[in-house]
């Protein structure tokens, strides 16, 4: 038997890991890739054949970047997975809280868990790395002992580290929502999203337009998102997620409706709607 | 008489810079701020009477900091002006094009010349700095001669510095929109853009209900963004902005049905659309 494998962006322990095998199992291998483009590219070319990519955060909102590397790239969304987001402090084992000096994540990390951080240590000073797993793998290589980073608990376990303290996220209501991606489209049993994305001519009412295509058949959106469309200056492509499958009629309906009003259109996907 | 006093965000000779000496004329002066939460505050507190924010850039998109410190503050929208972007490659006076290994520039700008800067210069190594403008700042300060920066001519001129290469940027479509932000609203003469934020409870419908008291209105939609509400997961925020003042009769009657479904309501500000 072969083990399936899984592109994620970050070290090993990062929270897109977790979303990969809470999605495919702990048999599943995640292999770890430098960048979001890496992890598009590593499916494109079948090196693996699925991806896992965060989409947004429920306080950080749409990482949009993954938005426009959807539209770049040929591939599917099959799926989606949310993570919830807790942070714990984790140091070189033996460590104490009263040596720690230092602390260490990504940017986003370190600004979710400032008030907890200030309160434990005040005096800290706050190094962003480029990857929460990172920072712990980091400070196991260099042997670290005045610093501690902030990242999951699988972070802490996969690299033998201790926890100092848990649940460092100011915020409790801290989830990720992640997409699955892969070469080839599915067919979701069960109750379906479909994620699209479009762009309609710059006229007055065109965006409602838009929407009147699901409001009329009482198709519940769940997202909307707009971007940039390069090279024509302040339009943009919409992208929409609805509850539902582009093979039931009413969606297939919606989406042929809408047609007659976008200059550009794609169906990203329809996947079994996450929970 | 007392010079005009505007914050922006980075160092003298930042795009921000150049949209308020653009908006309130050469004679002002503008007053560099570390960071967006710095020019909010010097506005607050009224150190200065105006600050001048970018909201959207045509190949990055929108500056979805500067939506949430909108939210965060009370301030009012009393103006917008748009620039365009256009990068420079900067050096120390006497330095040739064949001395430069190294450029320096805002992680963006580097992005945005990613092409012209391969084709010129094929082996440079890219270095991320904090500013466009900081970027030729330091390169005097530290009297880097193997080094250009990418900036503003503005930014040369204030520096006393060369442009070894113009126009660097690969999309010529670059343009970034400003926001003028003050602690007072104004009332705007001639065409005018409205901005406003709101969120809906989540309802089937709910974002198509709030577009339709614009389109029943035929009023004007120039765009839309959505943010995340805070501590409920998968709700928004939405910002749109549309033609039209908060104190014609059509857009009240728009503005009153909109708050007959809103359940958080807030108009930014109603100001003379820029061109």
């Amino acid at each position: 038997m072969t083990t399936l494998k899984i592109a994620f962006q970050g070290e090993h322990g990062a929270f897109s890991e977790m979303a990969a095998l809470d999605f495919f199992g702990k048999a599943a291998q995640a292999i770890p890739c430098k960048d979001f483009e890496t992890v598009f590219a590593a499916v494109t070319r079948q090196e693996v054949p699925y991806g896992v990519l965060p989409v947004e955060n429920t306080l950080g909102g749409s990482i949009h970047r993954n938005y426009d590397l959807l539209l770049r790239n040929n591939l599917f969304i099959i799926g989606e997975v949310q993570v919830k987001v807790c942070h714990q402090l984790i140091a070189m084992p033996g460590v104490t809280l009263d040596q720690i000096n230092k602390v260490y994540s990504h940017p986003q990390a370190l600004a979710q868990c400032e008030h907890s951080v200030t309160k434990l240590l005040p005096q800290v000073e706050r190094i962003p790395v480029y990857d929460t797993a990172g920072s712990i793998k980091m400070i196991k290589e260099e042997q670290i002992t005045d610093g501690a980073g902030l990242a999951s608990e699988h972070a802490a376990n996969i690299y033998d580290m201790q926890i100092l303290q848990r649940d460092m996220q100011d915020d409790d209501e801290n989830y990720t929502r992640f997409m699955v991606v892969a070469p080839e489209a599915v067919i979701p049993t069960g109750e379906a999203k479909t994620s699209i994305v479009f762009s309609v001519n710059n006229i007055p009412g065109a965006l409602f337009k838009s929407l009147a295509v699901f409001a009329l058949r009482d198709i519940d959106l769940t997202k909307i998102e707009s971007r940039p469309l390069q090279g024509k200056r302040w339009q943009y492509f919409f992208y929409i997620d609805f509850i539902g499958s582009q093979h039931e009629e009413r969606c297939q309906n919606a989406l042929r409706h809408l047609q007659e009003i976008t200059t550009y259109f794609r169906v990203l996907g329809s996947y079994p709607r996450g929970v």
